[in-house]
């Protein structure tokens, strides 16, 4: 319980919910911008969720910069910034998870196999303190999107789902507070993956249809960076996330790169 | 989202809910009537839930006695019923899960592997719909009410969860929607439960603390009945409903009988 969000509620405020792992940029500035559009009162939360990061991930290293984020946070006029203790929000003997059975399962999922089980769970969690009318995540993480807007129907949720579209440095890179770990030459490959997005829409504007052929291209353009990796990239049904073969409709590419030792995401609807 | 729940939290009205399969009998009737102890306004809901019932069980075959409910809940003062039909629970697609790890696998989840996820899904769900402030439920259904304890503090509900006692025929039967099934000699066997609880209970009393020698006794009391098996017969800790050895301090004893094709289950606190 959030003492701030009952108040909220019984003064008959409609709430408006951005839950976000902090280390703010304008992503995330932008998400509680549309934010305010959405409720008479706007709620940040801030929590690097331990349950979805892996074994071998950056749970430990991942930034976390709590005052600056509040600053941030109170700058464009935030109302409640909520950032609890990890031990407050898992309980000693804490075994209840939520699961979703086919959206998890590839993409970000194939080389996270806990991560959205951790995403889906900590959310509910999230909803169930806040209890927001409206909820705002980035489109940067599409998968978790597609997660979250299934989670609210089938758990039965009074809850909007709204996503936000990724806010780009000058170049092209996503915003992520991952970015924080590249080197400058990292940061120059990064740009890999804003290319090869937009290579495959012009292959597609240019009537390459062929699923296989375009992410050839894509990945082949990502490798020619010093430093890269492709974890996956993939063509599919932006609802199901299931793959596509040709792109004859709005189809979503989505991909993840290793740049040294820094995972980055990044995706983009390729239509026709 | 339930239009009755959300005005009365409007009125600053605090609910108390009771969820039912229905086919109430006076068990449900006791539930009903401690919920009004809790709330402003009590609101129950009835839905034979299919995600509870494995597949060759009794789902299609459950009895379901909608109007004669209604007149029930109503002779009772409940607020509102809530009876929505399962395509309205299960979207097309639904595949979200809330999933336990640990106090479903013993007692009933041992012949029932899918029974609590089911349970625990269906009553996030109606968590979600009717927003209670106190949710009460059966203690003839123990594993139930600890798996929605658990499930209520690790998902972060803020509602309180209230277990009541299980309410008997005469001779001790604890009553069931599923005593609707017994034919008359079926009936005299499923005293069989109750019976063997209470011989525990006095063997205990008589200093035997050994769990295999009550657990033998009671299961032997069990068959001498006609029509009778033994699905099992537990002694564990109360809380974490791990097996005890030997009845030190109160333990749980759960059992599970098929009387001719009917299961049925009852339990005790035998405290030495």
């Amino acid at each position: 319980m959030l003492q701030e969000a009952d108040r909220l509620l019984h003064e008959g405020k409609t709430i408006a919910f951005v839950p976000t792992m902090g280390c703010f940029h304008d992503g995330h500035l932008a998400l509680m911008r549309e934010g305010q559009k959405h409720g008479d009162a706007l709620i940040v939360s801030i929590f690097v969720n331990p349950a979805q990061f892996g074994p071998t991930e950056d749970f430990q290293t991942y930034p976390r910069e709590l005052n600056q984020d509040i600053r941030l946070a109170e700058s464009v006029g935030v109302d409640v910034v909520f950032a609890p203790e990890a031990n407050a929000m898992y309980d000693r003997g804490h075994e209840t998870y939520v699961n979703l059975e086919t959206l998890p399962r590839g993409l970000c999922g194939l080389s996270r196999p806990d991560h959205f089980r951790g995403v889906a769970t900590v959310v509910a969690k999230l909803f169930n303190i806040v209890k927001p009318h409206v909820a705002l995540f980035g489109k940067k993480d599409y998968q978790q999107l597609a997660v979250i807007r299934r989670l609210a129907r089938d758990l039965s949720y009074d809850i909007k789902v709204v996503g936000v579209p990724t806010v780009r440095e000058a170049d092209g890179l996503a915003m992520s507070s991952r970015n924080t770990y590249l080197s400058k030459e990292q940061r120059r490959s990064a740009l890999a993956l804003y290319e090869s997005l937009q290579l495959a829409q012009e292959l597609v504007a240019q009537e390459t249809k062929d699923a296989g052929k375009l992410i050839e291209k894509a990945s082949r353009l990502i490798v020619s960076y010093p430093d890269t990796k492709v974890d996956y990239v993939t063509l599919c049904d932006p609802d199901t996330l299931e793959d596509v073969e040709r792109v004859d409709r709005p189809s979503l590419m989505a991909l993840a790169v290793w740049v040294g030792r820094t995972r980055l995401i990044d995706n983009a609807i390729l239509t026709p």
